[in-house]
């Protein structure tokens, strides 16, 4: 534009304003190195010689509209405000328009259709070995498997892609991985990791990039009838402990505003997977709090059953005790609910106070099992009358009585800095919580400034000659406590590592605190090779993975380290992502120093390790 | 008094109303144990018993009147202000008496004389080992020694005791102890600690309390006298690594307001002989903070030149930054006074400049010798006139070129709680600044309500049935971040340890954190016992000493177990202190319950450290 702009305005004489942005380019550029510096000036140019003239009718005649961004049907609620917000007409909606209390509906991403794909996975049946990875890394849900008996084919578009799923547990079931064409944004995570190769060509792969426009309307009809297709339940399944069945399940978080290629939100989709509709977040302030309600859609979604998780968003700095607070508030009425159902327990049908007060309510049955009992009280309790004493309280606190699971998330600017104290406070708490810290080593949503979670030799804002001290050990921190679940993850170097570490999190009855390795444009990498730069840095010793599991017998070693002896040296590791990288151009000197010390951190760091991973439990103490 | 009371005012028939207070008592002091309730119904018939009819006179005719706290002679702003405020007339000043800026001058706590003590130690020089740990280990810089030459006893009031100082690096010298009986709260410290014993009888110790109105002349005099004698010179001692040389310094930390036996005060005493006036003290709100600077008089104290520690009071909340903010001025001060020295190097006296510039300061004499260049500086300028360019800003900044000690003291509740964020965030930070927690485990100055750092078991306000999980493991989490200093240290178990971890903090260049166990009167024990109370405390396993000391060389163990294996059970340390013990009394079940679980942590921690003291440095990396 600049170039143009003073080509064609007379503003500066032309190639005096042309020298002038060459020489800017070339001073601005210079530390990003001569390949930077040299495709900035070729655009110039390029810009210049694509300068055409485009003469103006007098009037404009066009019969062409904006697309609404709104794919109907849409509820009530969406149609009446939610798509008046899309649509840049807030200001004309009533205050009456709005939630009385600030409670959005959820699911409403959904009807946000944006498109802005050039190009879509497609995928190859042929050669699918139905592993789920693509699924499980999918930043905006976009890829997603089903896996239906035969007989739901009926009806299917034409060419609906499907294969046999192979498994032992869901046996005589098609899978079918579908694309969301106009939620897809196109980033290529899911080409990427793809492990499933034509034998006979190895660079074909069980999905490839292709041109969107080719598919766009194809896989719009598929889409649509893969809906359709029933959702899995969860209680069909033995455990959630593999990727594959994992990922079968309705991601309940979907189609978020997030950068494509995002790292944080594939997490997130898989909390909502396995723990649906009995899942709490309390959400920090940071990239989560945004693409995760941003104001008129929420990705957040619904079962269809019309539940979900319940989502809610509080400060930088008090996220950590907001969360705290939710879980008290339930203790509260769940304490309050069963009192209640003892009192009425002998009017109630046979056996039903019992089995509700006495449920185990361990794995998604046993959860099914008592979802259906609180229906069955709800009804009964309905059937009393509002008159009756004690029925309405414990018809608004029935629900309670369902096993929940409470999250609370943030960035590391929450957890390693603005937020620690509180995180550290609900930490000594013992209480039954989980912290889930997306971690991208830096205030990705402010800007890119340093955070304690910043590594040595990172250039960040703040700590632009690359950040001179080591990262804060945040699990090594948190499991001095002795008392508090502790895992170090990241979903593109072992999925199954992530799906273990989430699934134990909220099985331990205290504190759990899971970080996740989270890549980022602020990371300064192609955000297609995402998970690929997660594995990178578990192979360099970068970014170990571990867990610590309070609560086991007397000699058991709590703590697991789930990676191998790093194999990549830093440098190898470093050189891969711009943070690094533009130090070594910038100030070589400065960049061989702190790349040393970096990799004499991970050393250190790999032995104190493997010490740990040696040290047996000695003693057996109830946590209380 | 109440018992008094209602036999006399007839507000209630005599009999009923002392049934109602003994019914009161047995209600109330149950928990306490049996012994606690006889106590308190034996005063309620002591005081009836005791209860006499005194005739007042028609008129007041006394001569007698309150006698001052001041001691005479004091300094101009001590009379003029300070003294007027102590006898309650503050709001007669006018607001032009104050300082301008809140800076107050220190040194004033020696000129409050209250002299509350009944009992007083009483030295016996034939008996003294010469160790100082009486010194060491008084909470008021109450007992004192010094030792002198022959020639200095001239004129020496009659009795002055004294004795040959054994020693092989002050030779010839005379040893005093001495007592300021106005100042000592009789507290028995000293005499509890002392471990020099008459072989002939062996519960006749070196000190021994005695009546102090027996004493209290002929120690005044004597206090006097000792006062005069020349106060020891750093600079002469090769090092401080010994209590007894180290106890031969001033304190500049004397006659607080503290409780009688406080834990706190001894650990702020001792900063003050090893640092002196290059100490420069952050002071987080708490018990530290009201003794520390109870307006109108301060504890923090004046070497003979004039000179000690500078010392200012933060919020609770940000005393951490408060501190790190203090040293980023000074840093760009020293900065600052470097680059105007360097200016004006060529037209100093020869070599001054030079010698300002490259001395080491390392160690007292060093620092003396510094301090003597830069008043040779400041003289020289003083002689340019305050016409020359530059001479009146190095005037000012001169003073910073002397090496300081700067030094970040707070409670538990302060580190460990309200402003552990920004503990965390200094130690982060990379910086030289130094931390002491005062750890009496409870926030004591408030009223004893729990922190984090309140133990497993123990009874405080919020935790009234015990707190039901473990303490945080402060000192392990700072040496996550591999570049701390950590030691955790105990005066009563171990001064020579104490000693050793303050110097070996303010040496490293790094951060550098100092937990140091306080017994407290929250503790529910006698004061007299302060310092056995935490060597059982060690003894027991219940507070480990250890330091980890970064920037070793590879091979070497950065991690070093100061203290022995456990020997005591944790019940037999627990049932010695009130804290532990009335849970005990008040739920017993519980009490197992905890005290078993209480011992598990010990045993647990106790294998942790010893592995952890077994883990070697890798490698070798510069911290920056």
């Amino acid at each position: 534009m600049q170039p143009c702009f003073f080509a064609l305005s007379g503003v500066l004489p032309r190639e005096e304003a042309l020298r002038a942005i060459r020489e800017s380019i070339e001073h601005n550029y210079r530390r990003r190195g001569t390949a930077v510096v040299k495709r900035n000036l070729a655009a110039v140019d390029l810009a210049l010689s694509e300068l055409r003239r485009v003469r103006l009718p007098a009037r404009a005649d066009s019969s062409l509209r904006r697309r609404s961004v709104i794919s109907e049907p849409v509820p009530d609620f969406v149609s009446r405000v939610t798509a008046r917000l899309l649509a840049g007409e807030g200001d004309r909606l009533p205050v009456s328009a709005f939630p009385v209390d600030g409670t959005f509906p959820t699911g409403t991403a959904r009807y946000e259709k944006r498109a802005i794909n050039l190009k879509l996975p497609i995928w190859d049946a042929s050669l699918c070995i139905d592993c789920g990875k693509c699924a499980i890394v999918c930043p905006h849900a976009a890829i997603r498997m089903k896996a239906y008996a035969e007989k739901e084919l009926e009806g299917a578009p034409e060419a609906f892609p499907h294969k046999p799923f192979r498994d032992r547990e869901l046996t005589h079931r098609q899978l079918t991985i579908q694309v969301a064409p106009d939620d897809c944004t196109g980033c290529g995570v899911c080409v990427d990791i793809c492990p499933a190769r034509s034998k006979e060509e190895v660079r074909r792969k069980a999905l490839r990039m292709e041109a969107a426009e080719a598919h766009r309307q194809r896989e719009r009809e598929h889409f649509e009838f893969f809906l359709d297709l029933p959702e899995q339940d969860p209680a069909e399944l033995s455990s959630l402990g593999q990727v594959k069945h994992a990922e079968l399940l309705q991601p309940l978080f979907e189609f978020s505003g997030a950068c494509a290629g995002c790292g944080e939100t594939p997490y997130l989709k898989l909390l909502s997977q396995l723990f649906r509709d009995r899942l709490l977040v309390a959400n920090a302030t940071g990239c989560s709090s945004i693409y995760g309600g941003n104001l008129p859609t929420t990705p957040w979604a619904k079962n269809p059953q019309g539940r979900g998780p319940a989502w809610a968003n509080s400060l930088f700095e008090d996220n950590a005790e907001f969360g705290l607070g939710i879980l008290l508030a339930r203790e509260m009425h769940v304490r309050e609910a069963r009192r209640r159902v003892g009192e009425l327990a002998d009017r109630m049908p046979a056996n039903l106070a019992k089995e509700l007060l006495d449920a185990e309510q361990t794995g998604a049955a046993a959860i099914s099992a008592q979802r259906r009992r609180v229906e069955e009280l709800k009804a009964w309790l309905m059937g009393m009358g509002a008159g009756s004493p004690g029925a309405a309280t414990l018809l608004e606190l029935a629900d309670e009585l369902v096993k929940k699971s409470l999250w609370i998330v943030g960035g590391d600017g929450w957890a390693y800095d603005i937020g620690s104290a509180g995180l550290d406070h609900v930490l000594a708490s013992s209480r039954n919580v989980n912290l889930l810290v997306l971690d991208t080593q830096v205030y990705s949503n402010t800007g890119g400034q340093a955070s304690k979670a910043t590594p040595r030799a990172g250039v960040a804002k703040f700590a632009s000659q690359g950040r001179s001290v080591p990262r804060k050990d945040l699990g090594m921190i948190a499991s001095s406590y002795g008392n508090v679940y502790v895992a170090q993850v990241a979903l593109g170097a072992d999925d199954h590592q992530t799906l273990r570490a989430l699934l134990e999190a909220d099985a331990w009855p205290g504190p759990s605190l899971v970080i996740a390795y989270s890549t980022c444009i602020a990371h300064g990498i192609d955000m297609k090779h995402s998970m690929s730069h997660q594995r990178d840095a578990v192979r360099s010793g970068f970014w170990p993975l571990y867990r610590f599991r309070p609560g086991l017998e007397a000699h058991q070693r709590p703590f697991l380290l789930d990676s191998r002896k790093p194999s990549l040296s830093f440098a190898e590791f470093a050189r891969s992502e711009a943070r690094f990288a533009m130090l070594e151009r910038a100030n070589p000197e400065r960049a061989r120093h702190l790349f040393a010390l970096a990799q004499a951190d991970i050393e250190e760091r790999w032995r104190l390790y493997e010490q740990l991973a040696g040290i047996e439990r000695t003693v057996v103490h109830e946590e209380s």
